[in-house]
């Protein structure tokens, strides 16, 4: 029930439907959209607050939204009467049906050039089909991404806003000013058309799984071959927080490892080692698959995360399948062993965001959508989860030369690979000799040692496909000759006993 | 145009359309088409030829095809008028719509319980709509993965067939004729419901790609690190071939790598290392992402084809990214370096198949399906690309155990992987430290080191996503305690500064 005083401050405040005072309508009060809401509020709009279950409108009022302009709306009516044209309707609830449910409910009370804002966690073919859809109805969509977890919403998060852009002058004041700054710029700018808003938070959450991977790597490292405590570890991560990897998700990797349950030991210790995923991290690994690009360390990530969750298969493989021993003396030199590990995690880091940010190319290529590299590593910079000191070395780089071909020609970025290097190497040989999984470290170095390779033995592979399917190759330029001449498919009987139909005619 | 004898001849062959002779009818003349048709007159079949190009039945039937069972038919009616009841028409035309396109020709010829087959290379979602779209006509649809090639398809291919098992009893008797022989058993038998023989033939090609990338790793490392020639090259691949991989594939690279040009050098080194594929690969990964099966080899595998086609980047790279130098001694006993390199590559194709079979496992659980794991490995065992001696061991293991929960609990492979385990890791170790990039084999130790673990660091991941999402962890069971409830999702506030609010609760 919304007490008597809320009731009357409510009317108070939009004493007069034809002059509606909110700024801005959220729909979806979980634990993101409230926080949202608070935000907004603390930054001087004026938010109409609705929720399908109309009793958590009343209990938001009475307490979190008590005392600030915030105005809750019992039906979808009320809310959009409450909101100043044109309309600027967020939606934060779950991705999927849900969306679009909202979406139709809301539609018979807007008007043209309204904007309707889906600030979820949805999957950019749908984001690029709301537009469309919208689009033909005069109404302006917007997907954003969102992300910060819950704290970032409440004091900063990363917006992703792409879609319509008419709608950009009308919401940018109230995106740029609830956003994250670093060094005093938002972590908020417009991404580009249709879905690519939606798109560039679902590569952020993609590396996101990256980052993390990496982290858990390098805590089972220092766990099982170092044989530091969880004290130690946490030493280390507060010390590498000071450097190069200085983030977020370093910075709260230390409080866990600091974090001890009431008996006094490390709560982490006793923490389920199966991981669950939303699937963000998978649809971007999908996405790679689709456009050719080698996304390895998401890929890696995302399979990690699949068998971390098999842990009773685990528990049998473990007492059947051997491994070598670690010995308790295997870290001569605690200190080149933890420099090494820092290295290892830079340069993998480094190879991940190169990875990120050659599928946003691709993307931007394949899906027609211009885009502004700089803006979307500044939007990463501050108020997201993978939010790092390494991410203003990055929209330094973009902003040097936004037509970067690839992150790892950059000069920052090269140099720090080539001096990262060797502990990188180190570190792989040190984790393969005593059988630790290194998935994502191990991933980054054959990419870096593939990307670097002017040749690599795929020429091998397309011997193969032309050996057993016809599926014929190319010659090397500087090969090229009257009998394999240059640019064109050729086919050649390995064997003799081949026919001499070309694979490439394989149709009715 | 169809010579007079020829047409004289098929008229006789079928002068009373009463009682047509054909036995199976085949749409599509490519190269796979031919071979088929060729191989099942060979077994004494008559079969019924058309193609969409008409001039191209005839140009078959007056070379390829002429003196045998073969019968030309230029249209649709003429395929179907010429076939005995139930007819059995296989289609292998380019898989999508020219599939759907010609079902909708043979429609209205078809009477009930007539079969349509279906050998493209189909995905495995098409082959399920497919299957239940003719089965409201009355009509039998069969998937059927072909695998083998051109020679394969010519001589003995590997034949999934899934789909109407009403279906089977008519079409075994051809299906296991013209398949490949293993000790004796057709590598053909019937696979399951629905698209069920499409998926295992995707599974089939996944497993091909992660083969082939181990081996041109192999082919790599003895070429650059071992700075062997290709001859030596190909000596080390015939020996193994005599071995525990001795395979289809083994042996055409050993071919591949003693192949001249017309100017007595190594033809290999002249082709062009950028890989082609054709999306099965792809497909598979997508699969096992969606299912969240860790076929992270297969993946691998098609990341590094995508890194093997941007060749003008990577010579852009190579010019800036400096990696170790391999010295000339690099490898002192060449012996040793060539076995370890051996079991790098068994160990690594024994977890490959281990993916593999895993994920097969998983859809059958996800789509419903009942398999039978030993005829899967059976019918890999000859005829297809992948086949090996390697797969007789599968096939021994799932007929002793045909609910083996992971080919790495079989005794056989158990003991294979112990074995390799110290050329395996010597090898990474190796690579890792003179930059020669292995992501297949780097990813199925990681994998091992990973399955073997009772522990794994996704405690760690739980934590974060906690930390920073509210996403709740679970406790290990032995550390259940009143604060730590077993079985129940657990959200701490790590920081003392983040809301109560629950995030399994983001909805509206």
């Amino acid at each position: 029930m919304t007490s008597r005083l809320q009731q009357l401050e409510n009317q108070l405040t939009n004493k007069n439907p034809m002059y509606p005072s909110g700024d801005i309508g959220l729909i979806g009060l979980a634990v993101m959209g409230q926080n949202l809401i608070l935000n907004a509020a603390d930054h001087g709009f004026t938010v109409v607050a609705y929720n399908r279950t109309v009793s958590k409108v009343d209990h938001f009022l009475e307490n979190e939204a008590k005392g600030k302009s915030i105005i809750g709306a019992h039906s979808i009516q009320e809310l959009v009467d409450n909101l100043k044209r044109p309309r600027r309707i967020i939606l934060l609830v779950k991705a999927g049906d849900a969306v679009d449910a909202f979406i139709n409910q809301l539609l018979p009370y807007l008007e043209k050039d309204d904007i309707i804002i889906d600030g979820g966690n949805s999957h950019f073919p749908d984001s690029n089909r709301r537009y469309d859809e919208l689009k033909a109805k005069g109404i302006h969509f917007v997907g954003s991404g969102v992300s910060g977890g819950e704290e970032g919403a409440r004091y900063g998060p990363s917006l992703m806003p792409g879609g319509a852009e008419e709608a950009w002058p009308h919401i940018k004041d109230i995106f740029q000013s609830i956003a994250a700054k670093s060094d005093g710029e938002p972590c908020c700018d417009w991404v580009g058309p249709a879905g690519s808003g939606h798109y560039v938070k679902m590569v952020h959450n993609g590396i996101e799984y990256g980052d993390m991977q990496l982290i858990t790597e390098a805590y089972d490292i220092l766990k099982r071959v170092g044989g530091f405590t969880n004290k130690e570890i946490g030493d280390v991560f507060a010390k590498w927080n000071k450097g190069v990897l200085d983030s977020f998700l370093i910075d709260i990797t230390k409080d866990i490892l600091y974090y001890d349950d009431v008996d006094g030991t490390p709560l982490l210790e006793k923490i389920l080692d199966s991981a669950g995923q939303k699937g963000t991290g998978k649809w971007t690994a999908i996405n790679a698959l689709d456009l050719g690009i080698p996304l390895s360390l998401v890929g890696e990530a995302v399979f990690a995360r699949c068998l971390s969750s098999i842990k009773q298969e685990r528990i049998a493989a473990s007492k059947v399948l051997p491994g070598p021993t670690i010995p308790k003396d295997a870290i001569k030199d605690r200190q080149q062993f933890v420099d090494d590990l820092e290295q290892a995690l830079y340069a993998s880091k480094i190879i991940s965001y190169a990875q990120g940010f050659m599928l946003i190319r691709e993307a931007a290529k394949e899906y027609g959508w211009k885009l502004n590299y700089p803006s979307i590593a500044l939007m990463w910079r501050g108020g997201c989860i993978i939010r790092s000191v390494f991410l203003g070395e990055i929209t330094s780089a973009y902003k040097a030369n936004p037509e970067l071909e690839n992150l790892l020609f950059n000069d920052f970025f090269k140099n720090a690979i080539i001096k990262a290097q060797d502990g990188w190497r180190n570190t792989i040989a040190l984790t393969t000799k005593y059988g630790i999984p290194t998935p994502a470290f191990s991933t980054a170095l054959a990419f870096y040692d593939g990307y670097r390779s002017e040749q690599l033995p795929a020429n091998l592979l397309q011997a193969q496909r032309d050996y057993f399917g016809a599926h014929t190759f190319r010659v090397l330029p500087q090969f090229a000759s009257e009998n394999l001449p240059a640019d064109t498919p050729i086919h050649i009987n390995w064997t003799g006993k081949g026919g001499n139909v070309s694979a490439s005619t394989y149709d009715a």
